[in-house]
């Protein structure tokens, strides 16, 4: 095993290197290359799309995923598809969806395709019936059953946030049931914020935590109760929702176990969207959008399931972000939303790729050998355009980019809108790899610069759900290329026990940190 | 000078490396470090503070900066002042601030500055009087001259857009004179959210375009002015205030020359929020504190223009910066507000630091032989805890941060909230810092990972204005220490050309490139 990945890197640090020009044209110095299809027989060989849904029913939508402008090529493609082999990539993707213990550190299964109907019977059948629990509190709530509810105030941070911010902002602009406030930072700020925004008669809270104990969010949501007992409403704890997979802890904490709605353990925090956590979700949109959602993930989980090599696309991503991170040396990858509905999309990518990669060691506990997770980062286009693609064309540090757009526009101003948009989007990624000499050397573009575009019929709810789907098999596909284990994530827990140790106080810190609490009046 | 320059490269490249437990305890293995400062003393060594305003009236303010958890040691100090001497640090400082000519590639001066009174006499009367005639328009807004305003909608990008988003973020979350939408992205939803949240009878919109040219801004201003005339208000351009270098083509246009606010060409877009590209955070928290902000800057303008090594606190943070660049080959430097107020300061440092830095070529045209510009990312604190911190401490890439945090907090709900916030942010830097064993691999903690920690007395107006001078002086002090010009960016020009190309027509693009306007429609 191990001689065969050693085999399959050695392959892959000893391929060629063209330039992106010259993979387009196929024609090199030396003669190399012959074969190679180049053109739009390129675009071809790297572009594929994945659909869902009935035209019938107006369900259907697609992603085109097109990876011709990264330095991808035949050779490199076959060399990865043996390292894929080498690391046992079939049998690990297989036991993720049969429900085995995949996150060893913690014996446990990852099952957040269960949530969407892949999985083992087993999982996929407790998923449905907490959906339907969750369904059922979703509709009574939207029917009067805890009065009238115009605002939710939903208290949770990292898995328990990101997704359901990203999904209402991206979701939620044309009409939304009720207005979602998603409040994470421990800062008073952030809840002082959502509290403006809100009337206590009319708001509901949820308390997402998947164990119910996280400070932050346990924190705010008693400060949220202060506030809602503060301003007239008689019993707060009975306007409270609790999304969690310690419902014994939810229910002496102080919420009616009707209104508790659990996920499993072996769902992680920060592929939680699809679970309870996504409450804020169904309530805000509907649950035919929530169940939409779903359905697009389930899509993508059934090409990833079902299809092998270089076809298999969050494969083919992961066979590009492992060839940038290690032959390439990129200590980041860049990814760039054409599009406002998907402005929280590049942090949400950031936790789910930085947090199960972000590691040291192999999942038997080994020194990795390579670099790991590079660092995502990334924006809003054109903004962006405006801010940091300087850097991006003219700087001293190759950054592999992803570009994610939409065909159709999420106005309905002037259509010059949405077409500029596009326009833009598409020539950064020409201006990237083609370059230009210019007339001096301030005006120079080395170009040679990759990139890869997702572009989308429209961004819907099952256009998001497959967007994240994609993502979450990528990040899968880069861990068994790396041989980790993406599920865990204990690189959190020693900030955490320093901050316990210096609220109990009674220990000394270093010199500065003990200047700094001392300056700040908490010595 | 060249070889000044090599040599004090060399000398810093022959520096030991002692870990930062080692450079706190001063004890290294062979004896060395002897009489390198530890404990506190190195923390005297590398903590300064900028201070400002008096406190009878008030105005007071500080900024505590800690570098000691850097691997800044006496050696590396030394040799980096070295360096900064080898490249003419002094008389670059003097040029800036004496208004000569130092963006070189275009022929300009760089007067940011002299808008908050630190420059050449002239500059600095020009500055007077423009914030004069700014002054005066706010107050006769704020007085009703042009009706009853209670929403701003300012359309801008890129410089013209991040640092009034920030600044309003940051200043304008307890009372809003004017509530202030910042509109940049082309996608047409950005600019319906803002109209969304307005009412047409009573809303200004300023349109801030250095060249009054740029696409995205004037597109969306011709769609909010379209928007003014569809709901009802008569004369949509008597609503419009022009914030401009090029008031001619804003007259051309169709603002009335009473409303048109001119700054000057010489003040660069990403430097320009002091100039009347702050119109929005004059009008949305008033005059006094749009001069606050002003205030601050210009105490840190006092400090950067007076001090000289490793005392200047700005070039001291620029040593480090180098030196995790181009020694530890650090690719990135993350930024952590542990403030909700500073939200958006990541994002305004990173156009910054990236477009200014991120180049290839020096000031004289020559190819730059060290890395440029690492690629500034971030956060908000704790959030980012739960979200990317698993990579910072477990990950493979060595990543310098910064935090940021306020003393005084921004709520008024239970003390505990910002006491745990700061708790969070000391203990993060210190568990990076220190490391863990830890019982098994999964939970080991490799350490010695830096941070620098500012620490303000409050987050106010003075404290927001002098932690951006306090960036723009640590960017030009990166780009002497490299020999570049950080005041021009062409790298954003190609990409801009190739969308005007796609838009003409007729010419034809990459196989990717033309398939995926196909794809779009737009081919």
């Amino acid at each position: 095993m191990s001689n065969a990945i050693a085999s399959a890197w050695k392959r892959i640090e000893a391929c060629a290197k063209p330039t992106l020009g010259e993979l387009f044209s196929a024609r090199r110095d030396g003669g190399e290359g012959a074969g190679e299809p180049a053109g739009s027989d390129r675009v071809a060989m790297l572009t594929g799309r994945i659909e869902w849904g009935s035209a019938d029913d107006g369900t259907s939508g697609a992603i085109l995923f097109d990876w011709s402008k990264t330095h991808l090529d035949t050779a490199l493609l076959s060399a990865f598809e043996d390292l894929a082999e080498a690391r046992g990539f079939a049998s690990k993707r297989e036991a993720l969806l049969a429900g085995d213990i995949v996150n060893v550190t913690e014996g446990r299964s990852a099952t957040h395709t269960a949530q969407r109907g892949t999985g083992a019977d087993a999982d996929v059948e407790e998923a449905a019936a907490l959906h339907q629990r969750m369904k059922l509190l979703v509709e009574a709530i939207h029917g009067g059953a805890l009065g009238e509810i115009k605002h939710l105030i939903h208290v949770g941070i990292g898995g328990s946030a990101l997704g359901p911010a990203m999904a209402i902002n991206a979701l939620a602009r044309d009409l939304a049931l009720v207005d979602v406030h998603v409040v994470s930072n421990i800062d008073g700020v952030a809840l002082e914020d959502a509290i403006e925004a809100c009337d206590p008669a009319t708001t509901l809270i949820a308390v997402a935590s998947k164990t119910f104990t996280t400070i932050e969010t346990m924190t705010n949501a008693e400060s949220a109760l202060k506030w809602l007992a503060d301003n007239g409403v008689a019993d707060p704890s009975g306007r409270v929702v609790a999304l969690t997979a310690s419902p014994e802890k939810a229910v002496e904490w102080g919420v009616d176990e009707t209104r508790v709605l659990p996920f499993p353990e072996s769902v992680g925090g920060r592929y939680s969207l699809w679970s309870s956590i996504g409450f804020p979700v169904a309530l805000g949109v509907g649950w035919d959008d929530f169940s939409a959602m779903l359905a697009g993930a389930q899509a993508v989980d059934e090409h990833f399931a079902s299809t092998d090599g270089r076809d298999n696309l969050p494969l083919r991503a992961a066979f590009a972000d492992r060839y940038y991170a290690r032959v390439r040396g990129c200590e980041t990858r860049a990814v760039f939303a054409y599009d406002e509905r998907l402005a929280l999309l590049p942090s949400y990518l950031q936790q789910l790729e930085m947090e199960s990669n972000g590691k040291l060691v192999t999942a038997d506990g080994k020194p990795v050998d390579e670099p790991t997770a590079p660092i995502t980062w990334g924006g809003v286009g054109t903004d962006a355009q405006h801010a940091v693609f300087q850097l991006l064309h003219q700087g001293s540090h190759l950054v592999p980019i992803d570009f994610i757009a939409s065909i159709a526009p999420g106005d309905a101003l002037d259509p010059a809108h949405h077409r500029i948009l596009l326009m833009n989007c598409f020539a950064q990624g020409a201006a990237l790899m083609a370059g230009d000499k210019g007339s001096e050397p301030a005006r120079s573009y080395p170009g040679d610069r990759p990139s890869a575009t997702m572009l989308c019929d429209d961004i819907d709810a099952a256009t998001l759900g497959a967007l994240i789907a994609f993502h979450e098999h990528r990040t899968f596909s880069n861990a068994v290329l790396m041989g980790i284990n993406p599920f865990d994530q204990f690189g959190v827990e020693l900030g955490k026990a320093i901050a316990r140790k210096i609220e109990k106080g009674g220990e000394s810190f270093d010199a500065s940190t003990e200047a700094l609490l001392d300056a700040a009046g908490l010595a």
